[in-house]
């Protein structure tokens, strides 16, 4: 669908996700505005046809309809919307703020609270779903918010979207849906690391294992994507370890503010903790494996 | 394929899984017989064009040359094969005992050195699937024995599985991988329980939760199959509460004798042995989310 009215976008943070929302939204017809600290990010979105680049929203000119945020936490989302000069004061009369990076029920709240007071809406827009599902324009988005909100970000999550769940009018839930689901994420990782470092200590072939388990009912999204760097033994970090050092921290935090037990989650934590004490909390999120000792692991070719 | 040769086949259990393995050697053309204390079950098999049925070896005539055990555990499997009139003397020279219960590498061992001190041969051979795979002729196979095993098992093993590993030829090996594969089975069912159970929690609807889950990269195969049940209410036990009681038992005895820690297969059985001291083991693995409190989960419809 080629958007033909003057709809302008602006993706904040050309990390995996947002450069793959940020090239879905060209690919729908959107002009659309990119901002990065890295010059080479801005670069690439320049060179595929982008509106604009720039380091911050002071380098762009004019208002935009929706502001796609995915940075990395709510520190950063508020920074980027209500720091000095601050993206939020660009946002069009009845444009919207798409806040997607992983954070607090409470946080996300707080944000949407003070954007308001400057009569600006926002939507609370978790995604999933990787990186090659951004390129591909087909993010899994859990998005909670008014629905004028909704109706303001329409055509851009139509570009960047193969799914939106409203889970509802109150911002927070769809900070909450993400959180849950990020529980799980991270449980998966250091599950997987789990059975392979004990396939790996009982003497199975690590790549016999990881195709039985790839084809049998212990398979799970994130074992068949993240224990194939384990066999290929490439800790390249495509999502390192220190992002679920924060997420299970968030998971956990939500946990104490409901006084819910999580003991699933704790334990995940504890070892990504370990894993980040360990040094190696800027490697890829498979590496929590090597918090179990006394195994020899398959390493990188060549 | 049609077997024409005198290749004849039992099956000893005829569970969800046992049921299904002996239709699909029916299907193959291979006459099986198949054993089961339940008439209802013998009766199903019967109608279903089975060669014989009986509640014990005993009610069989002549011999096998596979036979399938398809039981709940090591002593189970060592009494039907080896326990008075066992079905173990009336395998055929040549032929082979397909063990595929969930069991201990040291069980496995044990059990194939006192068949092999009788002359029969072992396959150690767990399967993965579930029912529906089963009734297909579709179970994975995680196998480990010695080529003659393998050739012994072949016709059987081409009618029952979509997929055969041979993980090596030590006895125990495949037991082994099973038993690994469990770690992943029962910490992904405890940590879906745990996901919904915040879920409910948070006033999350826990169909959209799952809806956004199984279309998501926080999915399993046992998220997508037994969260399901808690989404409807129905923890009719499809596999039970005690099931995964004993076979999280059966991984952190195997991590103990390997003096190998495994905090998530811990905190699982915790969590599956608390269901169970409350009453739930007999029902659906999924109602290892009663053991949260504090939460109101669906109830069953009608």
């Amino acid at each position: 669908m080629v958007v033909d009215s003057g709809y302008r976008a602006c993706v904040v943070g050309l990390g995996s996700m947002g450069m793959g929302a940020a090239l879905s939204c060209l690919r729908a017809g959107i002009p659309t505005s990119g901002i990065d600290l890295s010059e080479a990010r801005r670069d690439q979105f320049a060179a595929a046809g982008a509106e604009g680049v720039g380091a911050s929203i002071a380098d762009l000119e004019g208002e935009f309809d929706a502001i796609l945020v995915l940075v990395v936490n709510a520190a950063q989302a508020r920074a980027v919307l209500l720091g000095e000069g601050g993206a939020a004061g660009r946002i069009r009369a009845g444009g919207v703020a798409i806040v997607s990076c992983t954070q607090s029920a409470e946080d996300a709240k707080a944000l949407a609270a003070d954007l308001e007071a400057m009569g600006v809406q926002m939507l609370d827009a978790p995604v999933s779903g990787g990186a090659a599902k951004a390129e591909a324009g087909q993010m899994t988005v859990m998005a909670s918010g008014s629905k004028a909100a909704f109706a303001a970000a329409g055509p851009l999550l139509e570009a960047v979207a193969g799914k939106v769940y409203t889970i509802g009018t109150d911002i927070g839930l769809g900070a909450m849906v993400k959180v849950i689901h990020q529980l799980l994420a991270g449980v998966h990782i250091a599950a997987g690391a789990e059975a392979m470092a004990m396939a790996a200590r009982a003497g199975i072939p690590l790549d016999t294992m990881y195709d039985v388990v790839t084809n049998a009912a212990g398979n799970s999204w994130m074992f068949e994507n993240r224990m194939k760097h384990v066999v290929d033994g490439d800790y390249t970090p495509l999502s390192a370890v220190d992002i679920f050092v924060k997420d299970l921290g968030l998971v956990t935090e939500t946990g104490r503010s409901l006084k819910f037990p999580l003991p699933l989650a704790s334990t995940a934590f504890a070892m990504f903790q370990s894993a980040s004490n360990m040094g190696f909390g800027g490697e890829d999120d498979s590496a929590v494996i090597k918090t179990f000792s006394g195994i020899d692991l398959p390493k990188k070719e060549g």
